[in-house]
């Protein structure tokens, strides 16, 4: 919103800046820049009341699939593959630009209605449907054109789909909130090829390269069947381990493969509710990639198989899941959770002026209710919002300078018109 | 409410019948009793709109310290030594009836927002200050009395509390909200004499054994030493271990266990969220449990090691740690985990009147709000009560007929009071 000013006053705000430090105070922004942090700020434009709540950077979704809420609660309790064959794909099928449509603004509302100011995204039609709903909501999408060529490329070409992609990122360079990207499935339905150009395109246009890594053991072990190599590994081979990679999952690496990782400057996007409620097995080693190093964002996962895209609850469940796992109660403390979903999620996006509260910094940023008696009493801030805070106490999301929504009200989507439009393609779908 | 009705209109009934029905149309009560499920509704007293909505039996938090909340967020991330020397036990060692009085009314404030309904608590003052607020919350109680030994019992004797524990008991016969029981806190820290004691008062009335068992490794190892014999075993040995028993936890019984505690009819309160939090590694055998004939209700435990008591959310962790235990995403289905919350629970209270909506039953329930984006489309209402509800999503709860919650509003506190003299009494424990 150019030639704006919001002010935030008399809230809390854990900054999550480099002494992830808490002040007390008013936020002051102008346009899209955030000027001032505590103390008092000037008169603005808009001015939103903080008293009670907790104002944080907004969350970063560094795995999801945004339309897929659609298929939430369609088929769970089931194994991957008949999940996949017998659901998900017979639904996906069907997937027309207008069901596109109405699950990415359901996909998209849920964000700002969770708090969620950024993802990194992996599905199809990115570059219209979901890019256009992703605008007129308001969020900052990293919109990545799922490729698949087991069945569709021949052997030893690259997928058809990155002319287009290259086109899209094109298209939108310069553009603020929108960021096209290449996003090969996984080592197990790409081919070299396709990894090989997308991390070139990568590279060439500074955009992420997202793809699955390392989710299930039947897939580590596959690849290493047919290609005599794992998947980080391969991603290796073919230059797609770089400081533009995100990889999803990488449930079942190596310790090796995790210095590969951290040595690449690639990020993992750590996906705790999907992997558990898919019973992949594997533990994403969290701590040893901290140790190398290497930075880990967290991901949702698409709605099908997680079955909310809340950022909060995927941090409770980062955290515990590496607690049990270890039998150590210190292990991934709160704060190191909240840097996952804000600041470490930014900087694998290459945008360190992102999932922070400073000056200078961009204002993204969302505000939970601590007036909500289930966040009574406040001893530590930074526990709540990951051990008690649930995305339905968000009561404010801004993007850019831009407020999506105030006092629990969306300003950029119309919310019964994107429900109503929601349940009529999911019947679509599924009939 | 003598002489009073209720109905439920338009709405989507999740029964938990004997045959899970899930029923369309108005939910009439005369009084305490479901009159009619289904169909219309003839006009009643109070009528509430379930359009859009889910109904399902309240929830039953089947292992809880009601006040702790006081101490949410107040110590995370800390081995469990060190957390209750440090933390815990000097803050609730400064608890007055009246911060008592206060946590509790917080606890039963939570309880109403996320629609649990009744309860099987542990703790001190249960009699005075917890029994007090459960009553003006008009929630349905099991006040269970915490017991402790060591350092305070001669050996070869039984706990001082058990006389007014029974006196207790006497005194609130026939309440139709209130049930006190004996608490012996652990067969680590109390001496065989006060087993056999709760457990001959637990028969002679009729009223929960309620105490923790096998949570850790130490605990158990701790007992087999000192004891010559395993928790469990020790239940056992003391007549502990009967039909009126519930035992907290279970992450560490052994397969011989798990066949004892079905065949004395005993139950397990299973504590996902706070068992991943406090790092006790064990996972409790919930489908051995199952296929053994055991009863396994679900419990929060106590805010400060989860940091919530929304039994929506400990769903679906219990079910998501089996699939990841077991690396198989079908066992513990969401219809199983549901049971576990509802109608489990309520049977491990002896109260099959309670935990299903069928005609006769007792009406404690609660609504979830469906219209909610984050619960669009509803491919399957019991998968998305377990994978997506929040507790934030509960609109209305009703105990014992009496409307505790409507359409969010809460009409047996005062919140704002109870938010406030929380905040007071949770600062001047950790002052």
């Amino acid at each position: 919103m150019p030639g704006t000013s919001l002010a935030i006053r008399n809230t809390t705000l854990v900054t999550q800046d480099a002494e992830r430090r808490v002040v007390e105070g008013d936020l002051y922004m102008e346009d899209e820049r955030i000027v001032s942090v505590g103390g008092k700020a000037p008169e603005a434009d808009r001015e939103l009341d903080g008293t009670g709540q907790v104002v944080l950077p907004g969350l970063v979704n560094l795995h999801t699939h945004v339309p897929m809420g659609l298929l939430r609660g369609y088929g769970d309790d089931m194994l991957l593959e008949p999940w996949l064959q017998e659901r998900i794909w017979p639904a996906e099928a069907k997937l027309t630009p207008e069901s596109m449509r109405a699950g990415a603004d359901l996909g998209h509302l849920e964000m700002i209605l969770n708090g969620v100011t950024s993802y990194l995204d992996m599905y199809f039609m990115e570059s219209g449907p979901i890019a256009d709903s992703c605008r007129a909501a308001g969020l900052r999408g990293w919109c990545g054109e799922g490729m698949v060529d087991v069945g569709q490329t021949p052997d030893g070409e690259a997928n058809r789909k990155l002319k287009e992609i290259e086109d899209s990122i094109k298209a939108t360079a310069g553009d603020p909130l929108i960021t096209h990207c290449p996003s090969p499935h996984g080592t197990y339905t790409c081919n070299r090829e396709t990894y090989e150009a997308s991390a070139r395109i990568a590279t060439e246009y500074g955009v992420p390269m997202h793809t699955h890594c390392s989710e299930t053991r039947t897939e580590v072990y596959d690849v290493l069947e047919n290609q005599g190599a794992r998947p980080v590994e391969v991603l290796k081979q073919t230059g797609a381990l770089s400081a533009n990679a995100v990889l999803a999952h990488c449930g079942w690496v190596t310790k090796g493969e995790v210095q590969d990782i951290a040595r690449a400057g690639a990020a993992v996007a750590h996906c705790p509710v999907s992997n558990l409620k898919l019973a992949t097995g594997g533990v994403c080693p969290v701590p040893e990639l901290h140790d190398a190093g290497a930075l880990v964002g967290l991901g949702s996962d698409g709605a099908a198989s997680n079955n909310t895209t809340d950022l909060f609850e995927s941090m409770k469940f980062a955290a515990l899941v590496q607690k049990q796992h270890r039998w150590d109660a210190t292990v991934l403390p709160a704060q190191r959770v909240l840097d996952m979903a804000t600041r470490d999620g930014a900087d694998a996006l290459k945008r360190p002026d992102l999932g922070r509260i400073e000056e200078g910094a961009t204002a993204d940023l969302c505000m939970v209710d601590f007036r909500r008696p289930q966040l009574v009493p406040r001893h530590d801030a930074v526990s709540d919002l990951v051990y008690a805070v649930s995305g339905r106490d968000v009561s404010a999301t801004v993007v850019h300078g831009r407020v999506l929504m105030a006092e629990g009200r969306v300003e950029t989507l119309d919310v019964d018109a994107v429900v109503d439009a929601a349940r009529a393609a999911a019947a679509g779908l599924t009939a």
